[in-house]
């Protein structure tokens, strides 16, 4: 399987995480995907022992080299148009996410997805982190009964962000950069996109000179069963934490209430309060998407997801942007 | 002082947590407000050293003993008229939250309010927990900077809910109810009460045969300022949880977090992480009105507070019953 990447913007660093659990994939072609230096991405390839041919314009590279899959990262606002390059061309995404920053982006995408032979997935990569795996799996075995209420959480260090963070055109805003991981979640312990509506909210001001990137953001999901789900994110976390964010899910249901807070499940049911131990998940994102595709077994996430999730993302945005209700 | 109570059904105990700091106040009259047997009331008092006149006409009673405070504890759907008559005799008003089960009830409130010379607050007892009172005190200080995201919780357990629980009419739901103390959180930590909008969600399927009680609910405020805040309620709190609720505040802003859940305080800042040991407030809820009133010194709560309290749960709910966001 021949693989190729554009940029290294986010999180292309997945791609290496697990490109060893799958030599059938050969990293051919490498292009930044803009005006950015490529020698970081060259470096990184060398480390994994590939030595891709490099190339100034990446579509150039699609046609050349005719990838069976192609890592996408290269800058935000790009994101949709070279997804659609690359369905035009049958080629298998992986791609950061958000997918697209805008909705006739994304409504660009699903055309082009449907004429195309190829598969798609963003980088949900914390659907493999071993706390939100377990707790996930606890959940649809029936460990709170039926899922009532979801609430989520996204707390970030701010740091410092490099310049493309501070303008919505090149950022895309918080609600899908940050707010995405938490509206995964959704998606992946309810395990359906049966949106209603949402509302949002977000603050730009005291962000610390970040221009337009807002440095919280808030949004609260009516799903069509009832289930409420809510989605806190901020850029707050003081630079002294101990960890760069704190992820959090607390899922309530008719039998009981689960969370998931620093790296630690804790159940509480009929029989009271447990602490579940996060196992190891058997997969990680690249990899399973790879053993997907080659037919091995289904991967954890899906085009449908992907498409529901960014959706679910800039319609939150939309509602932050207008403060009216937004409905699916 | 003198002071007559009307009914039990929710938290007038409130009085007799402090009754003894207050020896200025007199237990003169109790009355059940409606049809409730009064021995309960009664037996109640009788521990507390008094040994009230009992009416059956609650009004009779405000009329021949003519006192200068009112507990209003009665059944709920009736807060607003019993808070109303009170106003018209100027006799000050310690009432179960919510104080209304309606806005047009709020505003007939709001107009009696206006033309008398008594006050009122409503039972936001959490206030005076150890933990909130001392995290709020914190947070006024300034230890977490400027506040710009609030995220509340409060979940109970279910239990037996007697049967004016199952009923909008006489229960008034759980946004106002449940919800309420969370809202008054926001009012509280944030000081201010310059609510933009709110959008509320709720649920009354698999509640358990409770009727028409929302098993859960959550909410989202937009404040002018900019702050966002939610709320998230529930009664999904497992019977063999260690407490009946699990309480929770977490505030993030430009220089800090601050926690309280579980009755701890935890702050990360500049310095990392520390835990802020609670320390016993000064004051408790109906002594603390008592002393106001008398002029001794400001009490946490006033009549400002109680009406925008009281008016943020009813359009929480309004948006929640109506699925669109309510501008206040």
């Amino acid at each position: 399987m021949k693989l190729c990447c554009i940029g290294s913007r986010g999180h292309w660093g997945y791609v290496f995480e697990s490109l060893r659990e799958v030599p059938c994939v050969e990293l051919a072609g490498i292009s930044s995907g803009c005006e950015d230096p490529i020698d970081k991405m060259r470096r990184r390839c060398a480390d994994a022992g590939f030595t891709p041919r490099e190339f100034n314009d990446w579509r150039n590279m699609l046609d050349e080299l005719r990838p069976d899959m192609v890592c996408i990262d290269g800058p935000f606002e790009k994101h949709a148009e070279m997804c659609i390059e690359a369905f035009r061309r049958n080629i298998h995404i992986f791609c950061e996410k958000p997918i697209a920053l805008t909705l006739s982006d994304l409504e660009r995408l699903e055309q082009a997805a449907a004429s195309s032979k190829s598969r798609i997935v963003s980088m949900v990569g914390l659907r493999y982190d071993p706390a939100f795996y377990t707790a996930r799996k606890r959940v649809r075995k029936g460990a709170v009964g039926k899922i009532k209420l979801i609430q989520c959480q996204k707390s970030y260090k701010l740091g410092k962000r490099p310049a493309f963070f501070h303008a919505r055109a090149t950022y895309g805003g918080t609600l899908p950069w940050v707010g995405s991981h938490a509206i995964d979640w959704i998606l992946f312990f309810y395990g359906d996109a049966d949106f209603h509506s949402v509302f949002g909210a977000q603050s730009r001001e005291d962000n610390f000179g970040n221009g337009d990137m807002e440095i919280t953001a808030q949004c609260l999901f009516r799903m069509k069963s009832g289930v409420i789900a809510s989605v806190s994110t901020d850029y707050l976390r003081p630079a002294a934490a101990p960890t760069h964010g704190d992820d959090r899910i607390r899922i309530a249901g008719t039998g009981g209430v689960l969370e998931v807070s620093g790296g630690k499940i804790t159940l509480i049911d009929a029989n009271g309060t447990s602490e579940i131990v996060p196992e190891m998940p058997d997969r990680k994102l690249f990899s399973d998407f790879v053993l997907d595709i080659e037919g091995v077994r289904p991967g954890l996430v899906d085009n449908a997801a992907t498409f529901a999730l960014t959706r679910a993302c800039l319609l939150a945005q939309e509602s932050a942007d207008t403060g009216k209700v937004v409905f699916f």
